[in-house]
C-alpha cells in the first residue's frame, strides 16, 4: 500500500524552485546527491530547469508517468495543487508545506479540503508540515526529504513524529556508522499514520529492527495493534517524549495534540514487547548492537578487560540493567590460566592486563564462548601504546563473526592517531558495535538482553471466564444509562460483580431495622452497616457506616441511629454486609482510556496507595501473567507474602479477580470508571469490600 | 608540597627505553611531543642516548639538578632505585612499574621497602603501579604519563583513582574540546593520596573544577576533610564506581582494597557539597558546562529551540533535574511578539522555528537574559539548510559572552558538511557548552543548577548540647567494656540516652513481682514488661514482653508468668515500661563506619524498614539541617505529616533526637552499633521506646 511512498518510481516536485537552500530546491538537490535511479520532474512556472533538470509549468505537462509527488508551495494553493495530482494519476504525494491544522482552524479546514481531494482520487497523503522520507536501497535511493544527513544503506529503519528528533536520531545513527533503511517523518499525519509506517516496516524484509519517536498516538488502539503483530517479528526500539507535565505541554504546543501526561503509551510498549527508552542517545547506540548481534538467550555476561576501573563501571552499570556478571567455572578458569599473563584476574571479569595482545584477548573470547555459564559478552578495550591493538581488533572480529553470542566493545582510544583510527576501522568493517565509554557499551547490551527478556515473556491470551453472566451486568448498566444516572448504585455494582463471578463479601440490601437484622443474621454476624442513599456521598464521614457489628442488637441500633440522623437526606435503605476483619486491603480499579480500552489498575490499599502511590497499571485485557506481574510488580509486594509471620495472601484469588474485571471491562466499555477499595485479601480467597462503577 | 610532582624543573626516566612503544620511551616521547620546557635525563645502563636525548648510566652521572624521576623498572630493582633518588635528591618519584601491593605479600614487601627508603630522604611517592600526571601549563608543559590523549591547556584537573578511566576521562574532554589543567592517577597510592591531590588542586588557581573518580577511600576523613575546604571554592564532580556488589568485587580484584558496597562515600560527597554522577560520560559533559558557564541562581530554565520535538525531550529531561520550564512574563511575551515570526510559539519553549535566523535567535536570547523570572537558558539549535546558521551561532556567542545567566546549546547538525563545521567552530571559539542531543545538553544544565542549589545549601554546625552529661555516659561504656561486655543492658542504655537528654519513656529495672506493681505505679498505667536477662535474646518470641499492662494485677501475673517460663534462663530481671500507644513507630540507628566516624540512619519502623528499607544515612555529626533532610527524605515522609485526618508528628523533637544520637556519638567513638527501635513520635514529643548499643 505504501510502496508509491517509499519506492516511489518518479517523483514530481510541485513548487521546485531556482533559490539555493529553499527547501523546493534542498529536495531536489538531495535526490540527485544521494542518488536518486528515476526521473525526477521539478514543477514550475517559470523557470525551464531547476537544478539543471527540465522543468514542467504543471503536472499535466509532464511526459511519463508519476507515482509520488513533493508538494512545497504556499497552504492556500494545496487543494487545487492536489486535485491536478489526482488527475495526473499520482499515487503518493509528500506535503512538505506548513499552514495546515498545526496552525487553528483556518488551517485544519485547507487540510480537510485536500484530504477529500486525495480520497477521492485514492491518493495517500503523507505529512503536511513534514519531513518526508528516505530509502537507502542502492537500487533506489529516494532522498524524499529536506534533511542533510545521508545514510548508508543498512536494516535500522526510523519513524518519528517530529522531524526534529528524527533528523537527530538519523545523524546520530550516521555518526556511529550505522547503516539505515527507511526513513520517515509524517508532520501532521492527516492520512498516512504512524501505526500504518510501522506495519511496512515490519513487512519489509531488509528492515531487521525500528526505532520510533513519539509523544503519543491519536489512535492508541491501532498502534497497539499493528505493531504488537510487528514487535513479534523484530524489534521495536521506542521513545515516547512529553512524560513530564511540562513535556507534554510542550508536545502540544508544537503539535496541535491533546496535552496531558499519557501513561498509555508506555503500557502499550511494555504489553507487546516494545523497548522503551528515556535517553535518544541510548537508544541510538542501543541500535548499533541490534543492528549485528544476535539476541542474548540469559542474563549471564561474561566480561572481558585490559584495564581495571572501567570493568568496575560497567559491571555496575550491567548489574543495574539487571545483567549479572558470573564467576566463571572452574574449567573456564582452569583454561584461563593456561594462556592468560601471570598477573592476569581470570575471575569475571577477566582482566587480561593492559599488556595484553592478540592472542590473550582470543583465547579469553574462546573461553567465554564456550563457556555454557555466559549468554554474552562486554568487552574493554583500551589501545595501550605499548600493544598491537590491531591484533587485537582482528581477533574480536573474528569471533564476533561466528555469531555465536552477543557482544559489545567499549573502545577507549584518542582517534586524532592515526594508527588507532585503522584499529577502529577493523572493527567497525567486522560489525562489532564499540563505544565510547563503559556506560554506554553496558546499556547497549542491557537493552539487547532486555529485548531477550521481553521475547521470551509469552503474556498468553486472556482468560475466558465461562461462569460468568454478561448479559445480566450489560442490562444493569443499560438500565442505569435509561434513566441517566452515571454513578450506579451499591446494589447494582454488586450485581455486576457476582454476574462476572467476582467474589464479594456476603451483602443484602434492606430497608428497615428489622430487616436489617434479618439480614445479618442470614449474612452471619459480624457485619457492617452501611447507608445506602444517593444524595449522601461521604458516607463514612457522615456516620453512615458502622463496622464489626457482632450481633442483633448492635445492628439494629446502627440502623436506628441512621435514620435518626440521616433521615433527612431522603428515603434510605441499608447495606448490610460480612464484615471481614484482618486480611490485606487491596485496591483494583480501572478507567477507560481514549481509543484504547480501559486501564486496569492494582496496588494495595489505604495510605499505600494514598501515600505512596504504590499503584501498576496495565492494559485491558489482562492475561494471567500480566496479572501476576502487576501483583510482582508494586514496591511493596513483599508484603503479599506476608511479614512478621504473618500468612502470606492468596494470589491466585486476587490474579483471578483482576482477569474478572479485566473481563467485565471488556465486554462492557461503556463503564468509564470503576474502583475496588478495598479487596480484601488472605490467605484464602480475596473479595470486593466496596465498590463503585461510573459509566 | 607537591610542586615537584605537578610543576617539575627537570625529569629522570629510570628505565628509559630505547625500545619504541614502551613504557620507558612512550614517556620521554610524550614529554617531548607535549613539549616539556626542562630537561629530560633519561637514565640507561647502556644506551649512549634515548629518542636523541643523551642518556645516562645512573642517576648519579647527571650534572644537573632533578626534582622528579619516573621509575619503570622491574619491581625488585625499585628499592636500590629509589635510594639512588635519595642519594641525588631527588624530590618526587612517580613508579609506573608494577608488581606491588596489587600483586599480594611479596609485593607489598618491596613496597614498604622503597617507601622507608622514600620517608628516609624525604621523597614523595606517586604510584606505584601508576600513570602519573600531567601539567598542561603551557609554560612547562609537564606529560609525565604513557598515555596518549594531549589535552589543551585549560581549567578543569583530573584525579582518577583508575588510570583506565582517568584516561577515559581525559579523552573525553579532549573529544569534547574541553581545555584541561592538572592530571593524575595514583595507582596504588602508597604515599601521595587522592585527598592531599584534591587539596593541590583546590590551591592552584588556574583549575577552576575538578573531576574526581573513585572506588572508595582508603582513608574516608581524610578525604572528607581535604575535600570539603575545596569543594567549598570550586565544583567539584566526582563519581564513585563499585556501586553494586558484584561492580565492588570487580573493584577489589584490580585493586587489592576491601570488598563490599560502600555508601559512605557517596554521603561524603552529599554532605560536603560534591556533585555525584552516576556514568561518566554525563560527568564529563556537565564539565564542559562547568568550564565556562557561571552557576544558576535558581531552577527557572527559558527555552529556545527552532524544532519542536527536541524541545519536548529538553523539557522533560530538564524536569526530571529538577528544573522548571515555567510561562514567561507577560511582558516578555510581548516583547516577543514584535521579534518573532508569526508561526513562533511564544510561550516557554519559545519555539522560533525552522526559518528563524540570527535577529530571531537573538531577539529571543535578549528577552530571556532580561526577565527576572529566567535563571538559566537551553537552546536547541538544529541546523536547518535554509538558513545562516553562522549568524545563529555568532548571535548564541556573543550572548554568552556577556556571562549573566549560564545557557548549555543542543547543537544537532552533520559535521561532515562543511558548512556546518564553520558554524560549529564559531560557537566553540565563544566558549559556548554544546551536546548533540537535548538529553546530553539539559542533564548538563541540571548538573550546574544542582550544583547551583548545593551552594545554596548551608549544613551549618552540629548543634552543642550544654545540658548532657557525657562523663555518665562515658563511664558507664568503660565500665562494660572493662567486664568484657560487648552489648549494653538495658539499664545501662536508657542510662546513656538520658545523660545525653534523649527522651525515653518512663522505665524502671525490678526483680520482683511486688517492685514491678510498684514501679508501674509510680511510672504510670498502663506499662510494658520486658524479661532483662542476657542469655535471652529473642525476648519477644520467647513470651518475654507483655505490653498494654492495664493494672495492678495485670502486671503481677505478666511477671510471675515470666518467672516461671523463663527462670531456667538463670536470674531474671524485668524491665517496666510506660507503654505509649498510636504515634508514629520511628527507627533511629548508627554504626560505626571505618576511619570515618559513625553513619546515622533515620526511617519508619516497622514494615517500612523491614520491607521497603526506606531509611536515610548522614555521617556524623548531623546538624540541625542535615536531620531535617532526613525526615524529608524518606520516599514515606508524608505519613510525618499525618494521613486520613491524623495529626502530623513532632518532627522538631525528632530532629532534636537525631542530633543527640549523633553528638553521642561523637562523644563516644567506642560505640560500634546503636539503634532505637521504635522511637515512638506523637503530636508533642517523641520518646526512645527500645533501644540497643553495641560496643
Amino acid at each position: 500500500m505504501l510502496d508509491p511512498l517509499f519506492k516511489p518510481k518518479a517523483i514530481a516536485i510541485v513548487g521546485a524552485s531556482t533559490k539555493e537552500l529553499s527547501i523546493g530546491n534542498v529536495i531536489i538537490r538531495n535526490l540527485q546527491k544521494y542518488g536518486y535511479t528515476g526521473p525526477i520532474y521539478p514543477i514550475n512556472p517559470t523557470a525551464p530547469e531547476v537544478c539543471g533538470i527540465k522543468a514542467y509549468r504543471s503536472l499535466a505537462e509532464v511526459p511519463g508517468e508519476i507515482d509520488l509527488a513533493h508538494i512545497i508551495i504556499p497552504s492556500t494553493l494545496v487543494p487545487l495543487a492536489m486535485e491536478e495530482c489526482g488527475l495526473k494519476g499520482i499515487k503518493a504525494v509528500i506535503i512538505n508545506s506548513a499552514g495546515f491544522s498545526e496552525m487553528g482552524e483556518e488551517g485544519a479546514k485547507l487540510q480537510a479540503e485536500f484530504l477529500a481531494t486525495a480520497k477521492k482520487y485514492g491518493i495517500r497523503l503523507f505529512g503536511p508540515n513534514c519531513q518526508g522520507t528516505i530509502n537507502s536501497d542502492p537500487a533506489l535511493k529516494a532522498y524524499c526529504n529536506f534533511t542533510f544527513t545521508y545514510p548508508e544503506p543498512g536494516h535500522i529503519s526510523v519513524v518519528a513524529l517530529s522531524g526534529g528528533v528524527g533528523a537527530l536520531i538519523m545523524q546520530q545513527l550516521a555518526d556511529l556508522g550505522i547503516g539505515q533503511r527507511l526513513y520517515a517523518s509524517n508532520g501532521n499525519a492527516c492520512d498516512v499514520s504512524i501505526p500504518e509506517i510501522i506495519k511496512y516496516y515490519g513487512d519489509d524484509e531488509e528492515t531487521r529492527a525500528i526505532i520510533l519517536y513519539t509523544e503519543g498516538f491519536s489512535d492508541p488502539q491501532a498502534f497497539l495493534e499493528s505493531a504488537r503483530e510487528v514487535a513479534a517479528k523484530k524489534p521495536i526500539l521506542a521513545m515516547k517524549a512529553g512524560r513530564s507535565l511540562q513535556g507534554a505541554k510542550a508536545a502540544s504546543s508544537h503539535t496541535g495534540s491533546l496535552a496531558g501526561v499519557d501513561i498509555a503509551t508506555e503500557l502499550i510498549f511494555e504489553k507487546i514487547g516494545i523497548l522503551s527508552f528515556g535517553d535518544e542517545g541510548e537508544m541510538v547506540r542501543a541500535a548499533m548492537a541490534f543492528s549485528s548481534q544476535p539476541n542474548p538467550t540469559g542474563n549471564r555476561v561474561g566480561l572481558i578487560t585490559n584495564t581495571g576501573g572501567p570493568a568496575v563501571i560497567a559491571t555496575d552499570v550491567l548489574v543495574a540493567c539487571g545483567l549479572d556478571v558470573p564467576k566463571l567455572s572452574d574449567a573456564s578458569i582452569e583454561k584461563l590460566k593456561v594462556t592468560q599473563f601471570p598477573e592476569a584476574s581470570l575471575e569475571n571479569p577477566i582482566d587480561v592486563v593492559a599488556t595484553a595482545g592478540g592472542p590473550q584477548f582470543r583465547a579469553a573470547l574462546d573461553v567465554l564462548m564456550e563457556d555454557d555459564g555466559i549468554d554474552s559478552i562486554y568487552i574493554n578495550f583500551v589501545t595501550a601504546p605499548f600493544t598491537d591493538t590491531d591484533a587485537v581488533a582482528r581477533e574480536i572480529v573474528a569471533v564476533n563473526q561466528l555469531s555465536k553470542k552477543p557482544m559489545v566493545c567499549n573502545f577507549m582510544t584518542n582517534l586524532d592517531l592515526e594508527r588507532f583510527q585503522k584499529t577502529m576501522a577493523i572493527l567497525k568493517a567486522g560489525n562489532v558495535p564499540f563505544y565510547a565509554n563503559p556506560t554506554d557499551a553496558a546499556k547497549a547490551l542491557g537493552a539487547l538482553a532486555k529485548y531477550g527478556r521481553a521475547k521470551q515473556r509469552q503474556i498468553g491470551q486472556p482468560t475466558i471466564f465461562a461462569d460468568i453472566k454478561p448479559a445480566k451486568a450489560a442490562s444493569i448498566i443499560e438500565q442505569a444509562s435509561k434513566e441517566g444516572r452515571s454513578v450506579l448504585s451499591a446494589t447494582e455494582v454488586y450485581a455486576i460483580f457476582e454476574a462476572y463471578g467476582i467474589p464479594v463479601a456476603g451483602w443484602k440490601v434492606v430497608g428497615t431495622a428489622a430487616d436489617a437484622v434479618a439480614a445479618a443474621a442470614e449474612i452471619g454476624f459480624p457485619v457492617v452497616v452501611k447507608v445506602d442513599c444517593e444524595a449522601i456521598d461521604h458516607k463514612s464521614d457522615r456516620g453512615g457506616v458502622a463496622v464489626n457489628l457482632k450481633d442483633a442488637a448492635a445492628v439494629q441500633h446502627a440502623v436506628e441511629d441512621m435514620q435518626v440522623r440521616l433521615g433527612s437526606f431522603g428515603t434510605l435503605n441499608f447495606f448490610i454486609q460480612k464484615f471481614l476483619p484482618g486480611g490485606r486491603e487491596l485496591i483494583i480499579g480501572a478507567s477507560a482510556e481514549r481509543k484504547l480500552g480501559h486501564l486496569v489498575m492494582f496496588g494495595l490499599g489505604g495510605i499505600y496507595v494514598e501515600v505512596l502511590k504504590d499503584v501498576i497499571f496495565k492494559i485491558a485485557p489482562v492475561t494471567h501473567l500480566e496479572a501476576a506481574e502487576m501483583l510482582a510488580g508494586i514496591k511493596t509486594a513483599a508484603l503479599l507474602d506476608g511479614v512478621r509471620g504473618e500468612k502470606g495472601i492468596d494470589k491466585e484469588a486476587v490474579i483471578d479477580l483482576i482477569q474478572r474485571v479485566s473481563q467485565l471491562l471488556t465486554d462492557l466499555p461503556m463503564i468509564q470508571e470503576m474502583d475496588m477499595n478495598p479487596v480484601m485479601a488472605f490467605a484464602d480467597g480475596a473479595f470486593a469490600v466496596d465498590g463503585r462503577i461510573r459509566i
